[in-house]
């Protein structure tokens, strides 16, 4: 492929995440009380003041990155949003009386008080990912602290005892290793000891090794497939769960693993990372007659029960865009650049916004836009601004290397 | 409408509602563990061996229904199928160590192992259902005796003190009241004070009464609308959850409160289930481009969070039919039966599988089938039979005055 295209890719990259920040900017950020509007229609218009815990933590996080690693977003007004954002989470998304003192709510009120809480560990996550960065930025160790411990906590509910989390102990509830746990702990790992050396830092990276570990297992069918959910023994559960399969999630899981073996030099991962979390995922999961990654599939052929399946969702295309970009990169393999290029045009022709700014996030299966909302209780400024953001810094290194 | 008209809708009813329970008998019963299984995929196959409470006390419900009430369904074959769900339900759908001897897990493994419980009352609604209308077939009242004590314990937790769900106080949960809550314990106490009387049947009209007033306060923005949740003083809520519309359930509300209009002889709840409860949803809810009821609308047509919004579903279809044809049979209103004619028009044509019997649950907007099972976690021998049965009753009961 020319640099020329390359080019052309890098160029579409940074402006449209300069358009997706600005929107965020814009629309999202409440004066009032602190914190980011979730809610948001396609044109900038508030449809819910509910503010999703997740989306706080995944949006300070975004700010703060930008502002660290970006010198056109290290601006005082990233940075006090960011802050205002980590304050809103310090003062409401943990909940006093729920039995632990850092169980975070899913959902709040605009003002701050706590509406829903999961029995899951992901609002914890991206608690402890928003306030390590935003630390960074700020050099305050308090916070840093407060995210170390949280993820100790976190840790502790995966690892050692999940009572805390507030679910019932039930007789045909076998523990099920979900692949989305081991992933976002792997995320957090590298979080945590990015650029950092010492005691800490060796305890994540047995963390790290033990979330490595735990994804492997979902390669299943003999390499052939990767399934969502498997047994504590690593085996296949029976019924839809075990079949289950989510191409966005195993080529996010791809490039955390490829991400991770380059950080440690090892090889092995690397290749299993390409081959098998990303290249299963596109041949299973492409839609060869209208396009695009299917949402969800069973491995035998069964329809899923999901009644989204065969939807097409913006995040796993983010993903992808990230994953075959990346593999490329460092594989310089022309079949990784053809599956980015494929995904590439797909996605700026479907779900970017060109009328009104950022994309939408759920299509049909046949490509229509089914909800024309830009932020919702699962969509925020987190998947689309990431992808534009690794995707550009990839390019950025990818063209640098060729120019010198 | 021709006589003629009426009893081809009838005949309709009659031989489909033959082939579904035909469909359920052959595929769903499990002879070594007892119960029935419900995930059974498009020709017949069992796809999953979980057991969903909900589906198990609809089914034996349903059978128990038509065993005693039509004569060609009056066979030892399902009274037997009814009896052994009910014995399965009884040994394990209640989980020992919740805190209440009355709570019931939402979904079971084969043998009848706990997997999850939800915090909410529908599995110990529809257990209290099945139980009753088994009792009905076989005369055990001790198995009466026990629907009636769980749904003290369910008046209990709807109208006295929730906590015993399991659900967590949060200050920013405010009380919100959902449509299903009082339509779900209405259909309870018609269930246990049909052919009934005495001081039990007294506390149950009671609840009776209270339900009807919870349900009307859903009516909304003067008279024009159906919300499917409000405030505990009956006003709009804020956000999506208060603008959410489910023209399904309104429909169905719709027949519960005329009916029980009909027996109470009120002559202004009956007119309010059919101008409001039926009308509205179909004004709001009929898709004008491609035809069929959409799941979930936005009251100020915002576009719903719900990701199947747009989908066409069989339940709501079911619904409306019983709805506009128990409406016309009580008014002869020729409106409501050119609605239930549409709503036939789209039903028959859309979901129900003259290949291999039953009918796909889940359309797209466009109306192509996108979930192509016949029974999910969902989906099970309910809505179809029920509203097969319904109708049929109701055809006979409009053919046999008309010729008399």
């Amino acid at each position: 492929m020319s640099v020329e295209k390359l080019q052309q890719y890098r160029e579409q990259m940074r402006t449209e995440l300069d358009k997706v920040v600005d929107f965020w900017q814009k629309y999202s950020h409440d004066t009032q009380y602190g914190g980011f509007f979730t809610c948001i229609g396609k044109d900038g218009k508030i449809y819910d003041e509910l503010k999703y815990v997740w989306l706080q933590g995944r949006q300070v996080w975004m700010y703060c990155r930008l502002y660290r690693t970006m010198e056109r977003f290290n601006k005082p007004e990233i940075l006090e949003a960011a802050k205002s954002g980590g304050a809103f989470l310090q003062r409401f998304a943990r909940i006093p009386n729920s039995g632990s003192p850092w169980k975070c709510a899913f959902c709040l009120t605009r003002d701050g008080k706590a509406l829903k809480v999961q029995r899951t560990i992901f609002s914890e996550c991206f608690y402890v990912m928003a306030m390590d960065e935003l630390a960074r930025v700020t050099g305050d160790k308090d916070m840093q602290a407060e995210a170390a411990q949280m993820m100790d906590q976190l840790v502790h509910w995966v690892r050692v005892d999940p009572s805390g989390l507030g679910k019932p102990q039930l007789s045909g509830d076998t523990p099920v290793c979900s692949m989305a746990v081991p992933m976002m702990l792997l995320c957090l790992v590298q979080q945590l000891t990015e650029a950092r050396s010492g005691e800490e830092v060796d305890k994540y990276r047995e963390v790290g090794g033990w979330c490595v570990k735990q994804i492997l297992q979902h390669i299943q069918r003999g390499g052939t497939a990767i399934l969502e959910s498997v047994s504590s023994e690593g085996k296949e559960l029976p019924g839809c769960e075990g079949r289950l399969q989510n191409p966005g999630h195993a080529l996010e899981a791809g490039w955390f693993l490829l991400q991770y073996g380059l950080e440690n030099g090892d090889q092995e991962l690397q290749r299993t990372a390409v081959d098998k979390f990303m290249e299963i995922p596109f041949l299973t999961g492409w839609d060869k007659e209208h396009g695009g990654l299917l949402y969800f599939l069973d491995v035998d052929g069964y329809c899923p029960t999901q009644l989204e399946w065969s939807m097409k969702l913006w995040w796993p295309h983010c993903e992808a865009l990230i994953a075959y970009l990346m593999a490329y990169s460092h594989t310089k393999e022309p079949v990784l650049l053809e599956r980015f290029t494929q995904v590439y045009d797909y996605t700026f022709s479907h779900f970017s916004d060109a009328e009104n700014g950022e994309w939408f996030g759920y299509l049909t299966q046949q490509g229509k836009v089914t909800l024309d909302f830009k932020g919702g209780p699962f969509k925020g400024f987190f998947h689309v601004p990431r992808c534009l953001y690794m995707c550009e810094k990839i390019l950025d290194s990818i063209l640098n290397k060729q120019e010198s």
